[in-house]
């Protein structure tokens, strides 16, 4: 058994009751913590925690390491619960291309956007897209990211969102980190299926939707539900076929338009709705009280210049908001949620607390994985962040260009060692 | 003799012109560059530069140290021309009561501002002080920063800006950067004075600006030049009696408010304007074809949500554009000029080349350094970042949480060692 302790912490933050499985609404201002504080990790598990006034000591040091965290202090890992970190190549010279003030459609005109993606991908071998995303994830593990969500929906075609997914069912077995796969089969209508929508969604719907489950390559399924993508009725579609093989839904929805997603989302239990740049009173009222999870991905709203979600009404009206860092080459070309947090706070007016409470617990459980990650509770994975010497909690984020850790440890192991550990 | 040598770089960026001292107008968008390069350094300086095709080849690698930039760019080290680097404690919790809804004035009654810094900096000692600022600076060096100016003004007396002052000179001698200093003895008018605002402004012209000419303490002066801090007659005494001892002005003007600041400044010689978040047309016409640096801080403009600068409309104007992170603890945390470039790139639609030109050539311009820093030209301070494998230059800015960097060099020397090297 490996053993490690973490002791003397300025405090542990996140120290959410066993069981509690999201934080809401004003209780996100709450970010539960013990001063003075110590840890107990065995193996890939938490297995005490407390004040150092309730430390029972150290009677067997045979194989423990030990970290010092005076001055420090230890919160949950990221959790990131939407993103396409599986991809061919980068695309920047869209992204210069909207500095020059080309508009999406001349961008798409040129060939770009997500049919951009999916061309290139669809010419990347499976190994190359699996050596490419494991760098990207390793240097992600590196900035606190503990668990991430993958979607598919650069393929857009049976054989290329099967590839996808099982570079995702790779990632999952080879690295540390938690993942969570997606199929986004909807991401966009492929060019050959311009002229018959229908017969792609036939084909994400009695094709890819079944061999994801034979191959158990999903988790969850998402649509990007939009004007100029795919309409309400056909989310409804495959939300519902996806629920026949027993995948929830995790939908794209409100990013430029309001069309009646989310109240269709939430009937059919989707665990989040993603992006709500845009929203009417009638999206907030569906929303409201609802199980379904709001995810805000401000990486987004800062890279393509759209509005920020409105956490501040979400959270006044109960929700559980989560964020993301939506990490693609399009719009959020970025996966660190160090800055998603930053971003949170500084353009959305979340405070701190709620900040890491929707980064941590509630991205958890927008992934479903709030049972064993997202606080720092007995008998979770033992996946968290030692910061540097900070002054206190909102430091974090206040230094927005830096990310403010010394060490990582994920499933127990020691991911990133700061000087803490050395 | 030391030698160091880069061979196969991508390109080497910003190879501008022996003499060029700056870039002005349309011209920003052209960063001049060398495709397949070597680049050799004889102890801190460029000795020679070219593409492979021109190499001469190695006859002596006696004591040579060789870097292999394949697949990498090679560019000039960031200069950051704003900054208030020296503090003596971080402010977050006037951030968190500007996120619940603070107003400045609100904060300013509860002890927050710039008098904040003041009251702690009083009561640091001048160790503490450079200790603390040195392992900031050591971290933005790290992160390609190859020079910085440090302004004082957190003292507002005497003795505290003497001190603050002293802290930069220690910091000039004993880093590897090369560092400016700036006096800004009217940051703010100091409790004290607060009903004799006449008799700090002739402290700071009698006694302040006499004595940091004695001492060489400071290589230009600066006022916050702003309704509510000090007035444009005010600034231009300041700046005439500054010019009596041979220092030019740097000064802050246009964060708020347009009170005709930029109109003396420019007829004052000012060496840059800094700020410009609000501008008027008046404004835009004396700096047009002015010598004065228009310096943007897109950092502070992020972090209290007021307007950015008009980098496109300077650029229009023909204006040399220059960046900084006005690295503060009130208004702008983080030096990360990294993201201050990416700042420039998604929130002031300047291209990726405009805003490099901007954070190098130009930003060494407006601290009076571009003479030995700011492009790759032989004679220049061997100060250059290598990048990690890049697919374009404008992946720098485009992967925005994320610095890019793979390597170091400062005055010759490798400051961080990433892959290229080992």
């Amino acid at each position: 058994m490996s053993r490690l302790l973490i002791k003397n912490a300025k405090a542990l933050l996140g120290t959410h009751p066993v069981g509690a499985l999201r934080v809401s609404g004003n209780a996100m201002a709450d970010l539960p913590h013990i001063e003075d504080g110590w840890l107990l990790v065995e193996n890939d598990r938490i297995t005490g925690l407390g004040g150092m006034d309730t430390w029972p000591g150290v009677t067997d040091w045979n194989g423990l390491e030990v970290i010092d965290a005076t001055g420090r202090y230890v919160l949950p890992g990221w959790c990131d619960p939407h993103t396409h970190a599986v991809f061919a190549a980068t695309r920047e010279e869209e992204w210069v291309d909207r500095i020059r003030g080309l508009t999406y459609q001349e961008i798409a005109a040129k060939g770009g956007g997500i049919l951009n993606s999916a061309r290139k991908l669809r010419e990347a071998s499976e190994d190359d897209l699996f050596l490419s995303s494991k760098a990207r994830l390793e240097e992600l593990m590196r900035l606190g990211t503990v668990a991430i969500e993958i979607k598919s929906g650069y393929g857009l075609s049976l054989e290329a969102e099967l590839k996808m997914l099982r570079v995702v069912k790779r990632l999952k077995s080879e690295l540390l980190l938690q993942v969570k796969a997606t199929l986004l089969g909807a991401h966009a209508l492929p060019l050959e299926f311009k002229d018959d929508r229908e017969a792609y969604i036939n084909m994400v719907i009695k094709e890819l939707i079944p061999a994801c489950a034979a191959e158990q390559l999903a988790d969850h399924v998402d649509v990007f539900c939009e004007t100029n993508y795919f309409t309400v009725p056909e989310m409804v579609r495959i939300l519902e076929a996806a629920a026949a093989h027993g995948l929830p839904g995790k939908v794209h929805v409100n990013q430029f338009t309001s069309i009646g997603a989310i109240h269709e989302a939430v009937q059919h239990n989707c665990l989040s709705v993603d992006h709500l740049e845009v929203m009417t009173d009638a999206d907030f009222t569906a929303l409201a009280n609802s199980a379904t999870i709001p995810t805000l991905l401000p990486g987004c709203s800062f890279f393509l210049g759209i509005p920020y979600g409105p956490a501040r009404q979400l959270m006044a009206n109960g929700n559980a908001v989560a964020l993301a860092s939506d990490f693609n080459p399009g719009s959020s070309p970025s996966g660190n949620m160090n800055t998603v947090v930053s971003l949170a706070c500084t353009q959305m007016n979340m405070l701190p607390e709620e900040a890491i409470n929707a980064a941590t617990l509630n991205a958890a459980a927008a992934m479903g994985l709030s049972h064993e990650l997202g606080s720092l509770s007995v008998g979770k994975r033992a996946s968290f962040i030692v910061t540097r010497p900070l002054h206190s909690p909102a430091a974090l984020p206040y230094f927005f260009g830096s990310d403010g850790i010394d060490t990582v440890v994920i499933n127990g192991r020691i991911t990133r060692a700061g000087e803490a550990v050395a």
